[in-house]
């Protein structure tokens, strides 16, 4: 017989793993929510097209792709933005701006699997169609750390740029639109000399590529001001920056400027921000984002701020600072001491269930001791257990499990009972 | 410029929906728990190999089947069953029985959309492996009764039946496992005049297969006691149905005696259940489950018990019969009176959402009259304005937009204020 194994690169999530994933989930779900944003959903597979026009070419290399039986070419999506971008195209369009929308869902991308890496991965997202004002993207940045101090992750990091007036400076250094986004790729890889080398083969105004250099490497805002005049950036993208840097002081978030930050996609237009998780090491990157404008996929020229956080490497960083989940709740399981009693037993069951309180029936025929021993093995709290003793007196046996100790309850008392000692 | 749509058979599930999904899909979660079952994760691919062993080749024909580039055919899953297997057979083996174990997942069928059947679909499912007794068949059964009771769903009909005495009926009549096969799917199909046919081209004995389907007609106990004895069946099966009946009752669940459910898969070995949701038509089944046994798939002869719930059908039901969530939370909007409060107006609102009310801050610079008509359109209860001499003297003009009375509310006093108007 061939044994199926799961794919390579993907992986099964066992109970342990999906109650801390669940709560963490739940946690920064809860924050999109008081911010405002409501959950949308997209399908799984997108036309491949899809994700071709936003991104490129390129990016089919690393998706799932196929055709469905009508020879239409299909894509498990790799990221959601351009789905959300096409449903607003499709049936949001006439929506009040601003339209502040959230997902959580999970996504592909067909590369080598490596740690903390899968083919497989979860994100949690945020799209604000309809305005890229400053206070527009300072609530959706702040919106992402709120996520983060909500699990809460301590150690965090938050880098802001500018990618416009990235653009814009290698526009002044005469470098065109189709080399400036080969060069943003090499600096959003870290490849500084490269694109530095780059644009000294298009350019050969040494002063200004040192100026643009120092820009790149700028990290305070007086700073980068002197650099935009030096290179004879228009001051409107620092201004609206540092509106930005204000507001975000006001809501208490801490944030460092890293005009390094080119996020590697084309369609990023302004200001761009990266939160890593240093704990993490060399995949510390647990978010980016950014404003954008998809009008080759929404349609119309909408201002758009958004963020996407990769959930499966917040998880990692949960739990390697430490965080803890709310302990179990209250788990009890009941012992037929015969076989005719299962049906007061499971009928007891139910009232308990009802109650909100975990309860088990033991459903092997297992008996007093070995059903106290799974017990123990499982972690239960209370052992309810009733024989003919018991039945004729209308009581039970409430085993603590902790302590040993045991007392006779009434029937109609358990419930209670049980619900008074989970408080 | 080339409009890229949703694929066919697929949708977008909007904040509406979602929100309405969210909560149904909570309440069912919530009686797994108290149930003792635990939530598993498993990938949306498999290698298309798990389905073909689980389900025979015709699966193919309704999946997404592709290959990856090392050449290996995967398939979405149409089904979590199989999935949940192949994870206890490469990880949980050695964990104490029973494994209870649910899950929550979107599932994949290629066939012709049609009304409350989509190429995406969820489906909630529990496996309770290691025991297949009387009480662990009940247990399940109250289970998906209970998923269903907690939404509430007041309109619904369990069938219960038994396929091994089916097929036990069918051995004596001397039909053999192929043809067996081939007649309990005619069964399942509800063409019971077909099945018949074929059971008479392949025997003779009229008044057995008279029996048959009086068998399969059969609405309660002690008739199909008569009809199994008739034919000959061991009492074995029709003992442990007894049982579970009578558990059922224990647990007040209400059922119907249903002989021709058959549930056309080879791995269903005994009780056999479905529940139907009559206020959806001819679309109104929304669970099926049962005994099976899936040694191909596990690696060992283990007993199991399971059902899948088709989600989306639930929430189609859970509409048509009129159930309502929750009311929102209580929602508030901020308008800044000119640019230079945003800040204030974006830090009062993280206080205001950490003590979780929902709270927006108009991002459209709209100015006080468009920004009140904008919170009204949204359906927010509170808005709060900020302007210089609400500044000056440290308050916030705070109106009640159902109202439309105003007072005004020292900043420090806001977020407490709130809290009481929404509790």
């Amino acid at each position: 017989m061939v044994e199926i194994t799961r794919p390579r690169g993907t992986r099964d999530i066992g109970p342990e793993d999906m109650r801390y994933r669940r709560e963490i989930e739940r946690r920064m779900r809860s924050v999109c929510e008081v911010f405002g944003y409501e959950e949308v959903l997209t399908p799984t597979f997108e036309h491949a097209d899809l994700f071709r026009i936003k991104s490129g070419d390129e990016v089919l290399e690393e998706m799932y792709v196929f055709r469905d039986k009508g020879g239409r070419e299909l894509a498990l999506r790799p990221e959601i933005t351009a789905s959300v971008m096409r449903y607003y195209r499709e049936e949001m369009k006439r929506r009040a701006k601003p339209i502040k929308l959230y997902y959580f869902e999970n996504c592909f991308r067909y590369e080598r699997p490596q740690s903390g890496r899968y083919r497989e991965f979860w994100q949690l997202g945020v799209e604000l169609i309809g305005t890229s004002r400053a206070e527009a993207v300072a609530e959706v940045i702040s919106l992402a750390m709120e996520c983060l101090r909500s699990i809460p992750l301590q150690n965090v990091l938050l880098r802001v740029g500018h990618i416009g007036m990235l653009r814009n400076a290698l526009s002044l250094l005469g470098v065109g639109e189709k080399e400036q986004s080969e060069i943003l790729r090499m600096i959003d890889k870290g490849d500084i000399e490269s694109a530095l080398d780059k644009i000294s083969s298009l350019c050969c105004a040494t002063n200004k590529i040192k100026q643009f250099s120092e820009m790149l490497e700028c990290d305070d805002l007086s700073a980068l001001r002197m650099h935009a005049e030096n290179i004879g950036l228009s001051m409107q993208e620092l201004n609206k920056l540092e509106v930005v840097a204000s507001l975000l002081k006001s809501m208490g978030v801490d944030w460092k400027l890293d005009m390094s930050i080119a996020r590697g996609l084309d369609y990023y237009s302004g200001v761009v921000f990266e939160i890593d998780s240093p704990i993490l090491g060399a995949e510390k990157q647990i978010c980016g984002g950014g404003e954008y404008n998809l009008a080759a996929i929404s349609g119309e020229d909408v201002p758009t701020v958004g963020f996407a956080l990769g959930f499966d490497r917040i998880v990692l960083a949960a739990k390697k600072e430490g965080v803890s989940i709310d302990g179990r709740k209250t788990t009890t399981y009941i012992i037929p001491l015969s076989d005719e009693y299962i049906g007061i037993c499971m009928g007891m069951a139910m009232n308990i269930r009802r109650a909100g309180i975990v309860c088990h029936v033991d459903l092997m025929g297992r008996g007093l001791r070995k059903a106290l021993s799974h017990a123990s093995t499982i972690g239960v709290d209370y052992c309810i257990i009733i024989g003919k003793r018991e039945v004729d007196r209308g009581e039970v046996v409430l085993r603590d499990m902790r302590s040993g100790v045991q007392k006779n309850v009434p029937f109609s008392e358990i419930t209670q009972r049980l619900m008074i000692q989970s408080e």
